[in-house]
This record gives structure tokens, C-alpha cells and sequence, in this order.
């Protein structure tokens, strides 16, 4: 046995690396540590979708007060159960079904630390040896960095600016094969903003149940709507398709930072809890694989996965329940008019266009004219010149899959965003190329 | 392409069942179900460590108060940064600090949700392609799990009953080769109650140095100690071997429903930032694996994991402060008669001997002897009879490694400890080999 001193060094997991090769995070990051320490403005950040900290966006105070009541009980110190605690998960089931043509029960919803765990969850339940998933484009890249991170293949469809951002269905049909487990759907969108019809949804669940496949609906940004079309949830089709609805309360009540979402089975049929037997011949996979009920498979997931907070779960039936309706409203309003002065400012600069009125959550996708700037390399280049410059943070959309293109996040106080597009107006015409 | 919907049927990851196998949290829910409906008398919860429900384990008013505080402040709504906030990584360094011969700085601690993701992000940092870790038997049979779910190797050493459950340092070197990446230490024990001296500390880091392996150090019931023994903590050591130091606050501050804990590297040599380059040829892996730096492997995982709630995070610089010792040694007092009470009362039951006193932790050991017992097959066969007969819950050993042993959990309120034994004591009497 060689003495171990001499060669201290150790191997690491090599997946890691690539998952966290592309992040919107990391991005961020490398923008923030580029602001010009001299600038004395404000660093005005429409890059990240997280308007917690202006004042303007503070939580209901219900929200604050059943977080509170539930530590000062000390009810609520013990481990959870792996799925939740059974209030909470009752309590998302009959919030969630308000918005449905049938009736959700306890045993749909599992918990989950945000969104995000939630989707880790349901990619990981579904990674058999050679599965892959289907992923809009552009996208939120967690998902990427997440199927990376377990060997998961993905394969990219587009979103049509052309059409609001619609799903380009016959792309769908063109890339799903046998292996096909999924395809996800972010609605409303990040990065563009857009909010589906029922009639769109309906369509993507046709098309979901001609191939086979489960929907995954990310409504991350549910009810987070200020445009024509309401908020649909593609729960609504769960009788054409099984869909996996995933959540939080993260958006609608501007708490990312309390990480609870969840994982629901909008599925009236319950083929997700339906043991896996084909009743046609399907491609045979040389790799070993496992025929499952899903919902077992998520189950096993989270018995292996942290939860979330059991105070924080015993706060859900208050804050689902008491929040009135006039804090929705401030919210809504707020980003409604900031959605409005986005899109006017952006027809101001005409090296950046809006293809699409942003209609939900709190973001847009601007298309960069590279043509009509002198020294902007690519849209990576006009982001890093861009913070140095002006100190203002926009999304490259390289980070969300769509080269030379911005994803801006309007969702900051009105004030901050007039003056973010003053800047990026000035730091365009500083780089506009002379005629 | 086949009309989807005559097929519905998922496949899903087949390495989430084995993670799912054996775990603590199923064998003590089949125990539960297993409770006599009829009978009047309550449930008593030998078998899981937390004894959060019980009055007397109450947290300290200062840590409701510290989490209340943030909550209200309304500072910490937002996404937290991936590794943690800084003031309460600098709080987690300074208190750790105390208890080591040298100084932590911010950039070794990482906040994780409770130990357990701490573990989850170690393991799965160093699980390369061929690599191995040790782990102690008994011991905690998460790490099991974890280690199934990422198809990470595991060999076992054993711990010796006769020796105060020491490590078996022959046996560790014996089953540890050029792929083994850690040895995993739980000190105070889970599930033997032991409390390692500073000598047998030292030999464990030596034996580590000498193979060339890190040593992770579940150190998650860190001063809950009441024997002859103080803790020692195994960053002590650090700069014989690098040491990963494991924990949280869910025991020593009872609040294992909060989810805080942590990764912090004790490793006053910075090997685990270094790039890991070998200065002496390894044995080759015909498998792909990379050399690289623990800590960024670390960081690229938790990249990729969720973040503890924000207001949690930022509640831990009051929460270590100003804890007073008032409230610690009144948990000690209670743990401390509560283990006199289980010692003294197993010596009352002929077929269950404990071969050492406890001295930290919640837990102890406890030999099974079937032949004096006339109709009990195996330990899980007693426990599902004792939760059958007489509603008294005990985690039989094979949960934890070591078969035909028990596991009793001593900290609960002591009157309920008392009236387990006494029913315990009944249990056994009745079944009972007549001479
Ligand atoms: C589309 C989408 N899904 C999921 C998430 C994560 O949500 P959560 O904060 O609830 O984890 C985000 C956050 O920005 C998102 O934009
Ligand atoms: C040895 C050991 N490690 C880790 C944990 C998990 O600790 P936490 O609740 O902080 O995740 C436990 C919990 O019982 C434990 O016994």
C-alpha cells in the first residue's frame, strides 16, 4: 500500500461539469462581477426573474404572518413526510382545482423546495437508460443543466415568435420517437412572455396523446397574466393527456427565496398511477429498462431528495386560502405597466425589437440587430459592454437558447425600469454604427 | 407513427428502486401500520431520532425568535446564492472554529438542506465512474441509499461492540484500493450511542493519510455528549488528513423540521482545492474519470441542488450566537437521565443486552437473544410483534447494518421511555422460552 500523503488528489464526478457548463446563474454572475466599481448608479438588474427585493413587490402580509404563527406554535419542528404534510398537500390540491374541470385529491400532490425540485424530480422519475425528453425552445435551461446532470437525452423544438411563441407541433411530432418519455411546457413563458390559448393547449395535448407521451406543464408564472388571454392550466386537458403540473408559490406571491412548489398529477384518469404495460409492441431498447408506475417513481425521488421546511408546508393552507385577492391585483398592475413601458421603450432602440407584446410572467424576448452596431460582437458582447458601460443587467439569450437575442425581465419597480432603458437608449446610440 | 394513446405506460429509472430498498423512514412506517387500532394506550416512538414533538425538547426561544425576525424583515424573500448567504456561512465557520485548532474561513462552509443534503452533495461530488466509499456497519443507512441512487460503490467496515464501538481500523485498510475516495466517520454515533476519544480520532486520520482517502465526518449530533468522553470534533485532524465535516441543527437545537445544515471543509492544508494531480501512478481505470478539485465538484453539485430557504439561512447567525448554554445543558440533562433509565431497564429484560453504555447521540445498541424467546423469528419479526402487542415502536437492527439487534431511541420525554419499558418488559416476559 503506497503512503497516501505522497498523492493526495482526488477524482471527481465528471457529469457534474457539463451540467453546470451552461446556467442563467452563472451568466449573472459573470455579468455582476463585470459592473464598473467607479459607475455610482444603481446596477439595475432585468436579467433575473426575482422582483423580491424592491419594495413595491413585498409578499402578502398573510403570506408573512402563517410562516410566523406556524414557528412561534413549535408544531411544526419534526421531520416531514417524504410527499408533505398532509394539510399542505390537501390544501395545493383544492387551490390547483379551482382552476380545473375536475377535482383534484391529496394523493396528486407531492411537495417540493420550489419549482425547481419539482422538475428535478419528475426528469429524474422518468430517466430510464435511453429516455429522452422534449424541450421548448427558447427555454428555461435548468432543465438542460438538470438532464446533463443524469444522463438524460433532450432534444430541442422550436417556439414560433412568428405565432406568440406557440409550440411548433409539427416539430414535435418530427423529433419524438419510442424513447420519448416527455414533452415540457412552460406557460406562461420565460423567457417570452407569452400566454397560451386553450385552444393552442388543447392542440398540444392532441399531439402529446398521438405520440404517446406525458405532458410536463411548468406553471411556475400561473395567474401571473395581464394580457387577452387568461391563464389556462394544461391540467385542463388531462383527460387527452396525462400531465404533470409543476408549481410554486415562488412568482404569484414573490417569495423564490421560501422554496415551495410542487409536483401534482393532473391526470382524472390515472394512468400515471397505472403499473406501465404496453399494449402495442414498442422499440425495443437494448439498455435495461423498468416498466413503472410514475407515480411510484417520483415517490421513490423524493424519499431520496430533502424536503421542504415543515413550518413552511404548515403555512401553505393559510396562504392559499387567505390571501385576498387585492394583493393579486397590486402585483398584477404593477407588472402590467411595466410590460407596457418595456415594450414602448424597447420601439425607441432600433437596434432591439419586440416581436411579441408580452402578455404573462415577467419577461420578454427582444431580437438584437447586430447590423446596426459597430463594435457588439454577438449578444454575450452586448450584455458584458452593456454592464460595464451602464451598469444594467439584461439575459444574453444564448443563456435560454436563442443566440443574439435579450431576454429582458420587466418585473422591477416601473421607476427602475425607465431609467435601465434610458441607459441601454443611450448605450445603442453610443454604439450605433454611423451611416 | 402508433396512435399513442392505446399505450399509455411509462418507463421510469430503474436505480431509484434500489435506492428505495432499505431505508429507515419505510421500515418505521410498516411499523406504524402495524399499530393495534384497538388498542387505548398511545404510541410510544422508540425508533426514530427526533424527539421534536415532545414538550420538553421545545427549541430555544432565540431561534424562533431569529427565524420570526427574518420573516418580518422581509430581506430575505429572494434566491438565495448557491452555496449559502455570507453572513451565515461566516457565522457556521466561527462556531465550528471554536471547537478546532485552527481558524474556518467563509469559503469552507456551504449550507445544505439539514445533513442529509450534505451528505447527498459529498458523495455525489465524489462519485466518479469505479469509484468506492467506506461505511461504517452499523451505521446510517441513507448513506446506502444515496450511494444506490448515484451507482456509487460501497464496502463496508465494521465497528467493534467490544472496543466501545470503535472503527476496525485492520478491517478498513483491508477493504480500501486505489478507487476508494472516502471513509465515512459518525461521531456521535448513529446508531451505538459511542463517542470517539481524541487517540482513536487520530489513528482513524493516520489509517486515512496513510491510504490516501478523506475522511467525511458525520458529525450531525456534535455536543450531544453526557458520557466520560467530551467531542472531539474530526477537523482536528485536519491537517494529518483533509477531513469533509458534515451537520446541522437538527439535533442539537431539535429543529430537525428546519432543514439547515451543512458542508464545510476542515482542511487547513487546502487539498481539497487543489487540482488533483496525482504525484504517484494510480492504478489505471479502464472508466473515464476526471481529477479535480473536491470543492468545485462540490459547488457544481449544489449548483444544481435546491437552496435552503432563504430567511432560514439568514435566521443562523442569531441562532448560533445566542443560544445560551441553558438551553443546551437542559437537553443534555433530559438525553442524560434518559439513557440511564433505558440502561437500567434493559438490564430488567433477560433477552436484550446492550454491550455499552451510550455516551452520545439519541441511540444505543441492543443484542437481541432469540433463544430465549420462544416464537420470534428474527428482530424485524420482534419489532413487528412488540408494535402489534403492545404499540411500542423499535427500529430493528438489520435497518441499520447489524441483524438480530435493536436500536432504541432514548430520547424521548423520560416517562414515556419508562412506560416503553415497562410494556417491553411485558412483551418479552410473555414470549419467553418456558425452561
Ligand atoms: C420556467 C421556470 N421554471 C421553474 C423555475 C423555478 O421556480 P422556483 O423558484 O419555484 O424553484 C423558474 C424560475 O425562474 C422558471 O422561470
Ligand atoms: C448519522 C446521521 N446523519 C445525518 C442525519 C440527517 O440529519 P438532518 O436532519 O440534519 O438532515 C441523521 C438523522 O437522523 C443521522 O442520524
Amino acid at each position: 500500500m503506497v503512503n497516501g500523503s505522497e498523492r493526495w488528489g482526488f477524482r471527481c464526478n465528471p457529469e457534474l461539469k457539463g451540467a453546470a457548463a451552461v446556467n442563467i446563474r452563472g451568466i449573472l454572475m459573470q455579468l455582476i462581477g463585470s459592473v464598473n466599481k467607479d459607475d455610482p448608479r444603481p446596477v439595475l438588474p432585468l436579467g433575473h426573474g426575482d422582483p423580491s427585493a424592491f419594495p413595491c413587490f413585498r409578499t402578502a402580509k398573510v403570506a408573512e404572518d402563517a410562516i410566523v404563527e406556524a414557528v412561534r406554535s413549535a408544531q411544526y419542528n419534526s421531520y416531514s413526510s417524504t410527499i408533505g404534510i398532509l394539510q399542505a398537500r390537501r390544501a395545493v390540491a383544492e387551490y390547483l382545482s379551482r382552476d380545473l374541470p375536475y377535482t383534484l385529491v391529496v394523493d396528486d400532490v407531492h411537495l417540493t423546495l420550489g419549482c425547481n425540485q419539482a422538475i428535478q424530480t419528475i426528469l429524474t422519475a422518468l430517466a430510464y437508460p435511453g429516455a429522452n425528453v422534449l424541450l421548448p425552445r427558447p427555454g428555461f435551461p435548468f432543465y438542460e443543466s438538470l438532464a446533463a446532470s443524469i444522463n438524460l437525452e433532450v432534444r430541442h423544438f422550436d417556439l414560433n415568435p412568428k405565432k406568440g411563441w406557440e409550440v411548433d407541433l409539427e416539430n414535435v411530432e418530427a423529433i419524438a420517437d419510442g424513447n420519448t418519455a416527455a414533452m415540457v411546457i412552460i406557460n406562461p413563458g420565460n423567457p417570452c412572455g407569452s400566454v397560451y390559448t386553450h385552444q393552442h393547449l388543447k392542440k398540444i395535448a392532441e399531439t402529446a396523446r398521438k405520440l404517446g407521451i406525458l405532458v410536463i406543464a411548468d406553471e411556475v408564472y400561473h395567474h401571473l397574466t395581464f394580457g387577452s388571454n387568461p391563464f389556462v392550466p394544461m391540467g385542463a386537458f388531462g383527460s387527452i393527456v396525462p400531465v404533470v403540473t409543476l408549481g410554486s408559490i415562488s412568482k404569484r406571491w414573490v417569495v423564490p427565496g421560501w422554496r415551495l412548489g410542487w409536483l401534482v398529477t393532473t391526470d382524472p384518469n390515472g394512468i400515471l398511477r397505472k403499473l406501465g404495460v404496453p399494449s402495442l409492441p414498442l422499440p425495443l431498447s437494448p439498455l435495461k429498462c423498468e416498466w413503472n408506475c410514475v407515480v411510484e417513481s417520483i415517490i421513490d425521488c423524493l424519499n431520496m431528495s430533502p424536503d421542504p421546511p415543515t413550518f413552511i408546508q404548515a403555512a401553505i393552507p393559510h396562504i392559499l386560502q387567505e390571501t385576498g385577492m387585492d394583493f393579486f391585483s397590486k402585483i398584477i398592475d404593477i407588472i402590467r405597466e411595466a410590460a407596457d413601458i418595456c415594450c414602448n421603450r424597447i420601439k425607441e432602440v432600433p437596434c432591439i425589437t419586440c416581436p411579441n407584446k408580452p402578455e404573462g410572467s415577467m419577461f420578454v424576448m427582444a431580437k438584437l440587430d447586430l447590423s446596426l452596431l459597430e463594435d457588439i460582437y454577438d449578444d454575450m458582447d452586448f450584455c458584458l459592454k452593456l454592464v460595464k458601460e451602464e451598469s444594467v443587467i439584461v439575459l444574453p439569450g444564448m443563456a435560454v437558447g436563442l443566440k443574439n437575442w435579450l431576454r429582458i425581465t420587466f418585473a422591477i419597480d416601473p421607476s427602475a425600469l425607465e431609467d435601465g432603458f434610458d441607459r441601454i437608449k443611450a448605450f445603442c446610440q453610443r454604439h450605433a454604427k454611423k451611416q
